[in-house]
């Protein structure tokens, strides 16, 4: 079903040919004509209308507008598959009672760092090493990863922790080494809409945590996901990590609704990466409190390493006390919605 | 302390005049020649340069830039009153350990309705009765409110169940009467920025709710409280209600990190009212928990009437009994972050 | 002509339930059963369904969504009155060929200043005087304007020079004050949604300037205008001033597309305040230029004023001069898309 | 120059051990102390700071907030080359006194379409031809372009109409066929954070036409544009295409006051895309005009083509037609901001 309003006095010539060039293409038009405006029902399987015939039909005399009924989202939509989808990754399964915490530092940087990173989060809690190979910088002058070398390091601290390894990828062309090293692919934030890269991850079995736009809308989100499942990957994770407003005290704004809204229109589960939106401790920890409390089946959080020679004292080396004490309160307020950490 | 940044070859007859400018003022001029730019270091009590004379110095030749770096909020600031502000209204003393929730309709519509209300709420464990006289209405054509009929219906409802009364005031020429029925006077969104009216109620003694508006920033919250606060009112509850992002999913985005902000920021306590964010019962109750997991001091939320001749049957009366489904599992939520219900 | 989509698998007995109480209501209900959705088409005049009894079809089990049809507005769409509305004030026409420039000072600071710039800028061609006595500041520290004795001073310079004038009203128990002095009474972007200031300069004969709020849709002025019309004044003028998005390197983002949006769904005149986008005169002269091109009907510029203690010297008395240098260029764009200043 | 402003009541401890660390790097600090806060100025060639290193200092305990005062984009930067920028192409110059205009569909279908079109905004004085071979679409099941032989089709036009050809990359994988046949590489919105496709085309001589994303501020425009020139290809023409906002009367708020604001910070090329924002024409003439108007090098727009299966008669066609009447128009406004078309 969609619905189609006509512009007030739209001439009956305008409606009839409307009406042929629907029953041209199979639908049944069900008029009804208001005091103010004709409205034309589409009856028929509407899903089959695609964006571009929607937007001819928009151009035609005397449409004044579309509305759609049917979600443009298909296999991600709760409406095809009403049960909670549940993603197996070694021993861990995402969507389940349990919530899985995805802990490491953004870039990495060396093996014994990481080594060290990665045994610190298994201790706290965490059950999969995040850290990035490929890196996304906003300045070309920026550090911008260590590449497949990046990957080898994640895979000796799978080896050495039996922790389950996220990282990014950026590229179509660096398929082969992430599929060879990684456990669950990610897409970032500025590449949801990549659609070369969502379907060059669609045609693998390997599950993709697939991250939020700045600007994306939740359907977006979700149309990022329909093309990974469209190419036979339904193996998707999605993670809210802020998108961008007008506020500036904080880096994004969280957008923590989105979690009971995705829960809503998909099946698939969701992670909340509270690090992003914030970027100071002070902020992670009571919106990673948070993320829980409003349904998050996993969080992914930035542990920092401690490089001697970026910081040489103090307050990094606290962090991973920092997320041991923060893991601890995770758990009590998991408990108090049901969930498990 | 303000910084000025000069333009890129900025001519020295510019440096001078500026400093000679703060000179007179009463500073000292900090300047540091750098490769790229000058940057002048305002030296003195720079609090004292009101808007309009930072503004004056930003329109001064050769300026390209100025940071200020003093807040321009004070009475409303941590750095002011570094010790959690308590108001203490009734019995209940908001900002405490205690969380406390201010129940009741959008708009109150009669007495027997809102007393109803106001009971089922209390017993739920509320200990506030929210309602609207004076309603804000997009519309013209919407219905405005009962205006003193109203006011007079909650105090009613006050006399009968002991709660105290949260109610809006969006006109200067009704503080009397709102003075006369009301515990706290809320401030609505739409007017955060109505400065006569924060005038108007920082010249009385009693206790305000402030909302955040939708597009303001916290900066710009905290400036309004400082309108209140600069009249001699101290009583400033922030409530942080949701702001207008591209997302169209939901009504407002509901800024859950704006709450570790503002406590980093301000000695005010900070309530939340997830219902205007939503408007959906599936996601006031993921938001409300998600907002006490992330610290903060109070809910706000609305519990919808059943008025005969507007819904027959049904749905309706079954929200009394879901807020209190939902004030269960706050309290478990409340008691996992340490306070309590 | 409303439509309300049911939910997935919505039981009949929910559909027959909305359909009795849409014939209690006196409409008739049109149900197209798609092979997705059940959607009800209401048929009668819906524009005279409240607000309130659409959130309450809403809430009706079974329903999944209400699309409104008609236009919440009726006084303010070209639905209503298709011609362009044009208001006489002085021997000024707004809304006519000619573009009308609203100019001078921010604020109002003395006589001998006002009246100064006042000539300057009738001379460069401006036909309105415009500055603020009641100043709306963000901080409760900033100069808050000289109040009537700036009204008086307008009227001065309105009896030197012939021009106009236009200034903001900020408070209802103002309203004798600004209908004595001045011609056009503003309703500032942070007052859009005051209602009860709406519905004061709606009930007097005095034309309103009615600027858009910060995060107003345009949908949302146009309701605000409706509120000014629905209480009997007709002399609407809509200013766009600039809406609060992302980018930082402006103040706000000045959105020219208002424009010829709003000249397609209203009769009234649109004018655009360059000055408040942006405060700085190497984007107001582009942006005005830009305004004019897009089909505006006037324009509100500040041109600020010299005061001696303020600004020693130099940059800002150059100010009157470049607005005579922009003015010339102005006649040559209003020329090019068929219209004169 | 950076400034680092140290908390309230930071310890001197705290101080000496940031300053030992910027001496460390080769700075020298410049220590102010205020009555409320210590700020240190940096001296030295702070532009090699990295945006990793900042990070790093913002992370000390006892920093408050950096002010990073050299922009961080370079070889893009006005300070960096004061003239502006003319890319040559074929017969036309990108950035001089004539303004171009590129013309086309928004996806290429067939040959004989794009042919009847090329030869139409030829006439009617577009100097470039414009269509998708590859095309992002937000749903995997809309047409996505006939790739390669898209391309083919352009070249064909171009052979036979001397017009020069523009063309979206949408994956690094194409671009030995897009170097094949396009005179401007197009990046679209959603891929200006493609850092992988920006080092791409940055590695070849062929111009960039880069395209604002739909949330990316005007500083990350142009570190992308950064990205690209690092790599040694300085033909850069920017793109403003509309971002994403609260409105949803347009599809984007289309941001013109970017056009004076990028000629301020750099010597690149600035056009405008007006059909992105809109989608209509009747909001795509004004915003052309308004383009020109506001100072834009050049305008992209979209010439709809007539499939005869897609839309039977009548509105379509007339599309060419438009295009030349806004031509003729457009030419005046060029003319009255000292521009020509």
């Amino acid at each position: 079903m969609d619905i189609i309003v006509l512009k007030r006095g739209a001439a009956s010539k305008e409606l009839r040919r409307i009406v042929k060039k629907l029953e041209a293409k199979g639908f049944k038009a069900n008029i009804s004509k208001g005091t103010e405006r004709t409205v034309i029902g589409v009856i028929g399987d509407t899903s089959k209308i695609t964006e571009d015939e929607g937007s001819a039909f928009q151009m035609m005399p005397g449409v004044e507008k579309i509305h759609r009924i049917i979600k443009p989202f298909k296999l991600a939509s709760r409406d095809f598959k009403s049960r909670n989808t549940t993603i197996k990754i070694g021993r861990s399964t995402i969507g389940s009672k349990k919530i899985h915490v995805m802990a490491g530092p953004c870039a990495i940087e060396s093996e014994p760092t990481l080594l060290k990173i990665a045994k610190e989060v298994k201790n706290a809690g965490a059950t999969f090493i995040r850290g990035g190979a490929f890196k996304p910088r906003t300045s070309p002058y920026s550090f911008q990863g260590l590449r497949e070398e990046g990957l080898k390091i994640l895979a000796q601290a799978r080896k050495k922790t039996g922790l389950p390894v996220v990282t990014e990828l950026m590229d179509p062309r660096d398929i082969d080494a992430i599929l060879k090293y990684a456990d669950v692919i990610q897409i970032g934030a500025r590449n949801m809409q990549n659609f070369r890269l969502l379907q060059e991850v669609g045609a693998h079995n390997k599950p993709v945590l697939l991250k939020r736009g700045l600007s994306a809308t939740i359907k977006e989100l979700l149309m990022a996901a329909e093309y990974i499942m469209a190419k036979g990957n339904n193996k998707v994770i999605l993670c809210e990590r802020g998108i961008r407003t007008f506020e500036t005290a904080t880096r994004n704004t969280l957008d923590l609704s989105a979690i009971p809204v995705l829960k809503n229109l998909t099946h698939l589960p969701v992670v909340v990466d509270p690090s992003h939106g914030a970027g100071k401790w002070d902020l992670v920890a009571p919106m990673a409190k948070a993320a829980i409390a409003a349904g998050a089946d996993g969080l992914m959080i930035e542990v920092h390493s401690n490089p001697e020679e970026a910081l040489s004292d103090g307050d990094q080396s606290l962090k991973p006390a920092k997320f041991k004490k923060l893991m601890k309160e995770l758990k009590l307020v998991a408990k108090a919605v049901g969930r498990e950490i």
